[in-house]
């Protein structure tokens, strides 16, 4: 289900109209409430909609998932496996349920509303709860995570702060979407607390090294997609079927500890620089949702080989932000706003590039987009380019300064994609820095 | 249960004795047969043991493992999960069960024979499967694969060819087990053929990359540890604690496609060079049987840093070999003999390394030591050392040279310990190169 850009399309929930949320939305997640063993749900306005009760009310009988209960589940790993034609058919079934009248979908296909959810107080009264009232969780089991480097302004920035700012870009950079393997096993859902790292580095001027807490702690605001169907080892995904092992896309804070990373990562690349925490948004925006906010991305030039030349306009037109808030503050600061269109290569790319050795991919693995830079200095996606390396440092409004991040600050991101009438938000990912443990 | 170097212990069985897998080794993995689901076993001689069928038969009961049946599993990790008093009561009721008389540990404990397996040919028909008629599966799901880079002649060697013979290790390598993410979903089990990758790839002398085959495809000769209990995520494992996590070892083969790993790694390392496989022997050796090979490892100089330091010694004198066969040869050829004592850093090292910032490990988790190369052209482990970047081909018997693989080659590596009265065998890891599928 697909909605045209300009759709007007409303559901008997006033809370979902005019939210992040809305009926054009419709994101996964995993939660639990009072108690309970974990599940999938959707949010919608200010609720959550349990896709285990409304599956075991029979609501998904004909459809794909009329089986097996998948949504019973503590991830959305096996509801992912199933593949597109699934989500798609419980994405029409949602909107079905929650629209207040029939709509109209990109392509001028009409979908009845079923009132059997807006008509039951019995069943609104399992299946729905106030978001605010449950606990979120990771939403898949991330078997596999991989980063990639896809900005350009940000490759550039770092380039030529620590290379060469004159010929800041290495020579693969535009014709590979540069990537490397992340740590799966530390990837953590929004709201758990940062412990800051421990680690060994050097000084410039020191003769040898030293073991002791990070102290140039930093984010990076990226955005993630999460796989659904695998495909074999041995067989690449190739770009025309790439979108279709998509599952859809949340918002990743990758924690860098550049003290550590800059000592670290040659010649293997960042290792413990990042191991240490990797926080995702809970809600998994499904990839149609996100279809009316495609937009060109920016021209590839060289032109890219054969193999990574992708059908349509896979550049994504989501406003980014991240905030800061320290224990001083009572508010949180914007410290940047950017935009995810400005990425030089595309979840495609990206995805197509990663299998084209060979490599499988696994239902629920999650493939962060790399840092997110925008052409001007407040739309850069990391304090060492906001704060170019510690020169430039943030004042914040309780008189503080930030070149990196201190014990107790809060940071959060946040992304939507606005319609004329509708936005569909992403939510937030946030963190909180906790101090050393030792060292 | 820890055999004295100079254990003369033998088994009932009269297979295992002086082979691979005598009662000194006892080594775990999982395995299937008759079209029967996968589940938990112990190889001895010629014998696999089917530890699901033993629990069922209820020679675990007063047992830490006499609960649910955690060898009714297809992967170690529920068993891994448990620790290493769960691992050492297994072992020490297998010894019980196949030695022929009262054996006694290096502290000087005896353990008393159990005549219950050896007594009873019902359970014997039941439990124990010729090992030829039996399917290898993955010992674990693995969740997190590392790979570290821990030889110092291998690192030498590499950084002598491609960066500075006068000055080839980077100046973080004796401070650092340098290591970094690899790819979990490719790692597969000894026996699965191995498709030659396709990537991109740029000739020294060529304006623009290409895509196609990879022409410079490698071995590398690793073992491996799987780690056992887990830690929590902030929380490091310390030295003194580290060897309980480590639940055994294995044989990795880590495939490498030297030329797409060449243009892809700066800055970030290497990901589709090597992500396409890794393949790893079916059978985890548990750490006490390693014991008696424990030996000083190489004098770390200078010092390392503090939470580096490791009591007692964790070098592990363990012969390896690679053989190598084409399709028109009739025996296979060793290009290699090392052995694993050479290794600058220890598995304690990397364990602790790795954890230092607060990465949490998990159950079933991959560490691969790095290309284990000794101090002679004939110990290295990989071809691109042995043939010094393709100046020094290999002769095959057959009149054919090698520089790197071709298809149709297989590759086998295995390894074993040696003691006066018995070894510990590693059995193999071997793979098949099959042609490109497209490109």
């Amino acid at each position: 289900m697909i909605f045209a850009k300009d759709s007007t399309a409303t559901s008997w929930l006033k809370s979902a109209n005019g939210s992040d949320f809305p009926i054009q939305n419709l994101p996964y997640g995993v939660f639990s409430s009072g108690g309970s063993s974990s599940r999938v749900g959707v949010a919608i306005g200010d609720q959550v909609v349990d896709l285990a009760a409304l599956h075991d009310s029979g609501l998904f009988a004909d459809s794909p998932v009329a089986g097996e209960n998948v949504f019973a589940r503590d991830a959305l790993n096996d509801f992912m496996a199933m593949g597109v034609d699934a989500w798609r058919a419980v994405r029409r079934r949602l909107v079905a349920l929650f629209a207040d009248e029939d709509v109209i979908d990109a392509s001028g296909v009409a979908i009845a509303t079923d009132p059997k959810l807006r008509d039951d107080a019995d069943l609104q009264s399992k299946a729905l709860m106030s978001a605010s009232g449950v606990t979120m969780h990771m939403p898949s089991k991330v078997g596999n995570f991989v980063d990639f480097y896809s900005s350009k302004e940000h490759a550039t920035n770092i380039g030529s702060m620590f290379r060469d700012p004159s010929n800041p870009l290495l020579p693969n950079w535009v014709h590979i979407p540069i990537g490397y393997n992340g740590r799966s096993s530390s990837v953590i859902v929004s709201g758990t607390d940062i412990v800051r790292p421990c680690g060994q580095t050097k000084a410039d001027d020191a003769d040898m090294p030293s073991f002791g807490p990070c102290r140039l702690l930093d984010i990076e605001l990226e955005m993630g997609f999460f796989t659904g169907t695998a495909n074999d080892l041995g067989t690449p995904i190739p770009a025309s079927n790439a979108p279709d092992h998509i599952f859809g896309m949340g918002l990743v804070n990758d924690w860098s500890a550049r003290d550590i990373q800059k000592w670290e990562y040659v010649p293997l690349g960042p290792f413990l620089g990042k191991s240490f925490a990797t926080s995702v948004s809970p809600w998994v925006i499904p990839l149609d949702a996100l279809a009316p906010f495609r937009v060109p991305p920016p021209v590839q030039e060289p032109d890219v080989l054969p193999y990574l030349r992708v059908d349509g306009d896979w550049g994504l037109d989501i406003d980014l932000r991240v905030e800061l808030k320290s224990t001083q503050m009572t508010e949180a600061m914007t410290i940047c706003r950017t935009n995810f269109k400005y990425m030089y290569w595309t979840i495609v790319q990206q995805l197509v590039h990663q299998t084209c050795n060979g490599t499988n991919v696994e239902p629920g693995d999650l493939y962060g987009s790399g840092t997110v830079s925008g052409p001007t200095p407040d739309s850069y996606g990391s304090m060492i380019e906001l704060c170019w390396k510690g020169t430039k440092p943030l004042k914040l409004p309780t008189g503080e300064e930030r070149k990196f991040l201190a014990d107790g600050d809060t940071v959060s991101l946040s992304g939507v994609c606005n319609a004329p009438n509708f936005k569909v938000g992403f939510g937030d990912v946030c963190g909180t820095i906790l101090p050393a443990r030792s060292g």
